[in-house]
């Protein structure tokens, strides 16, 4: 047993903190963490109301950001932690940066990647169901407020 | 007939412009201008190496930069003219962007869009092949110059 608090549920966990930001922008709640050797080195939520940008999702942003930190553009050892399934154009964007692990809480039936047939890269490793019940739960309360203040 | 000098092919000749400005800096030659109106309100040019940022193609910047001309997300009535057809995740974008046509030059039989299985917004267009010819040249141009320089 690894005896250490930097599990998959920690890095959801901020990831979900990122959503949380981006809820109370008024922006559908994503949130992402990039990690390498358990450290967080880029975070992102979503802005394509605030940026008027259907580019900036949450996963955009992260990959730019964390090539920055990296100096490389390849995101290899890197795992990206990201509230909702990825849709075909971020799955697009991991494909070309090669991440090794992927880790999503709740799915996207209608538009995520793999619904969409999007392909990921061979070398990324997938997961997802972490923490799943949260982030469903806090798209839900956003889609429930947003149907109410129309 | 139109009497006007705006059509398709005098559109993609800017796009291939613009390709060619990447050509110089070394990066693969891609190019777009985003059209409405007959009025280009963006143009880019692919610059991942020189950003380090997969996502740094050149569709992907037009269309926040159109976007940020029109002050809204969606490019309505804007037409994409590209020098190669788009990826997995520039066609992911456009499925956001509900753009109403993408035209491209040259195909990309093994990373475009339509082997990959990517959709595009069921409003979007679809028109190819325009200065294919010069489009492929050139990209067959710059990996003979790469693969020479190795």
């Amino acid at each position: 047993m690894k005896l250490t608090p930097f599990d998959d549920e920690y890095f959801m966990r901020k990831a979900l903190q990122e959503a949380e930001i981006a809820f109370e922008k008024g922006e559908i709640p994503v949130g992402v963490v990039v990690v390498i050797d358990e450290k967080i080195i880029a975070r992102g939520h979503n802005l394509t109301e605030l940026l008027n940008d259907v580019t900036a999702h949450a996963e955009m942003q992260s990959i730019t950001a964390a090539a920055n930190y990296l100096g490389g553009k390849y995101l290899k050892n890197c795992t990206m932690y990201v509230t909702l399934e990825p849709c075909q154009m971020c799955a697009g964007a991991l494909y070309w940066a090669q991440i090794s692990n992927l880790v999503f809480a709740a799915g996207d039936p209608e538009r995520g990647f793999r619904k969409m047939g999007t392909k990921l890269h061979p070398k990324t490793k997938v997961k997802f169901g972490i923490m799943e019940t949260e982030a469903s739960q806090l798209l839900k309360k956003f889609f429930i407020q947003k149907r109410n203040l129309n």
